[in-house]
Formats: structure tokens, sequence, C-alpha cells
């Protein structure tokens, strides 16, 4: 996301003056309701769906992951690298190739 | 999210040969997956929650919404903007500052 | 679900003190969390689940029902019933008949 | 739920056709989205909700874990019984009395 879109989200929160109700935890149940509204685009079917829907589903949850990035002051970037280290850890290419296992049964 | 870090996901994803898993649907699942255990931070307590488990699970979400948007060839900023045109017009400053209200009970 | 396990679940709880725990707030984020366990059984694909762990994911999510249901004093089938009330008006036969569409777009 | 419930659920889906639908991976995904709307109804505040939105939604996702148990041919007091025992060897009352740890972390 570049600068631009990220102060408009931010503007977008302090303009309405919704810092307030922007708990972590708050803001975890959001993140989770979004993703579930993404789901649902592809409730009864995995093939048929509407990708406007989908766009805007999906737009909502990176919104509200912005808004927990900056609630906790956390760097996206850090916390993805931090979490892809361990993935690579996790996931080493000679095992996990071509493999939809969890870590835990590869 | 940088370019360096995209494309260390596009690789993870690449080198594994899982892009065969990412279908949309699954991604969503993934997505609404994660979305939950970040919510499981938060859990019994709003307030006394691990910030390591947090960052951890907001990187997954973020993660598998960067795989999404490769799938579909969507433009972050574009989607994301896209969307804030819509929420600036649904939620008027006017309305809704100070109000946690959903706009179809503003 | 029988009295006897009613009863089961209600001692479980009691004899761990945890109706502290049981609001209405954390046990909605407790029945959602246990929704994805489930659907994580069905991650990656729709065919290839472990029957075992749908089992005890779809059992833990009746148990939080089931301690919802008692924390608000409601009775189950009250309020399925009233619920399909509101089903069977929606999805009228004559027009649902075979098809996934949601009501609003029937 | 009793007889008279149950049988007015699988007559509702009969009676549409719906059985093609209601494959264990697409019942996850509607139990999964409905937990979603109930943890809605407490998304910013965990006291202000409305109850009878609460109890639609509890409902919901009801009606639909018997849908999936119908469908795998699960006796609900039976799988509930057995996750019980699990619990109860999980968190023995000695250890997780008035705490809300995790197991794991007992």
């Amino acid at each position: 996301m570049n600068e631009q879109t990220i102060n408009r989200i931010r503007k977008f929160t302090e303009d309405r003056d919704w810092d307030q109700f922007h708990t972590p935890a708050n803001l975890a149940k959001a993140i989770s309701i979004e993703a579930s509204e993404l789901l649902e685009c592809f409730l009864w079917s995995d093939t048929e769906y509407n990708i406007d829907e989908v766009k805007e589903e999906l737009a909502d949850i990176m919104v509200y992951c912005r808004n927990l990035l900056d609630k906790l002051e956390l760097d996206e970037d850090m916390i993805v690298n931090a979490k892809m280290d361990k993935n690579e850890a996790k996931y080493p290419v000679s095992k996990a190739k071509g493999s939809s296992k969890k870590y835990n049964k590869l």
C-alpha cells in the first residue's frame, strides 16, 4: 500500500473520531468478520464468484489490517518478513514441494 | 508492502509449487482461518494479549491477502481506494462522527 | 442434545469456575474460532478430510453454542423454530428450489 | 433439539432440493460465516447487543450444524460426549479452575 492510500485510511478514521473504537481486540473481530464476508463470495461455488464483491471484501480486510498495524505501531514489512523467516524454516522446499500438508504432518 | 517482500512471498509459493492449491476460494478460506487465529489472541481478554502472537497472525493474514491479490491480478491500492470511495459516501463525517453504528442504522 | 449431555457441559463449566469468562461476546468469539477450526479440515481439499477432526471441531462448536444458550437463558428449539419461520418465508419453495442464490438475489 | 425441529430442518432442505449444495466443505463454510454474523453483534461493544439478532444468528449456526450432522450421519450426543471426555482430560479441575489459559499453557 502506498503512503497516499495509507494516509487516506488514517484520515478517514481521524475525521470520524473512530480511533476510540479501534482497540486491537475490536479490530481483530472486524478483520475476522470481513474475512468471512470474503469467504461468503465462495460459499456455494468455488468458481462462480462475483469479482466486484471479492475486490470489496478483500479491500475491507486490508483496511482493517492497516488500522491494526497503525494501532500497534507495527511495520508491515518487518512483521511479514519475520513470519516468512519462520515459514521458510517450517516448510523446507525439499519436504513441502507440491504438498498441501501442514508443517506438523510433513 | 515493498517489492522485495512481495517478491519473497511469490518466490516462497513458487519454490514449493503451491500455486496449484491457491484457488481464490481456498485463499479466502485461508484468510478467514488466519483471521480467526488472530482473534484467538483476544479470546478471553481484550487487553492481555501476546504481542508476538498478534504480529505473527496478522502477518499470516497479509501474506494470504497478497497471494489472493496476485492470483486475481489485482492492484492493492486500486481496490482499497475504490472501497474507500464507497466508505466515505456511506459514512459521511456529519453523520458518522463518534458513532460506531453501521451505515444502514446511522 | 439430551439432558444428560447438557448437564455434563454445565457441570464442566461450573467445576472449573469458568462462567466468569463466558460473557456472550466471548462465547461468540469462541464459536467463531471453533467454526474456523472446522473449516480448516477442508482448507486445501473439499473431499479429503479427516472425519475424526471434523467430529471434534463440530462438537466444540455445539458445546459453545450450548454455553451461549445457557448464558442467555434461551431455548434452542424456540429460537431455531422462530428462525425457520423466517427462512421459510424468505425462501419460498417455488423460487428457491434447486437454487443456491441468496434470498435478496432470488 | 427435539425430533420435530430436526424434521422441520430436514424437510426445509429436502423441499428446496438443497442437499446438492450441502457438501461437508460447504456446510463448514456456512457455519463459519454464520458464526461471524453472530460475532458482528458484538463488534464494537461487548455489552450493548441486540438480543433478537443474537438469537437469529445463533439459530442459523445450529441449523447448519444439524445439516452437517445429518450429512455425515453423526449422532450429536455421541460426538459431544467423546469431545467432553477429551476436554475433561485436557483441563483437570485442579489445574484449570478459575483459569482461562489454554491447556498447553496450563
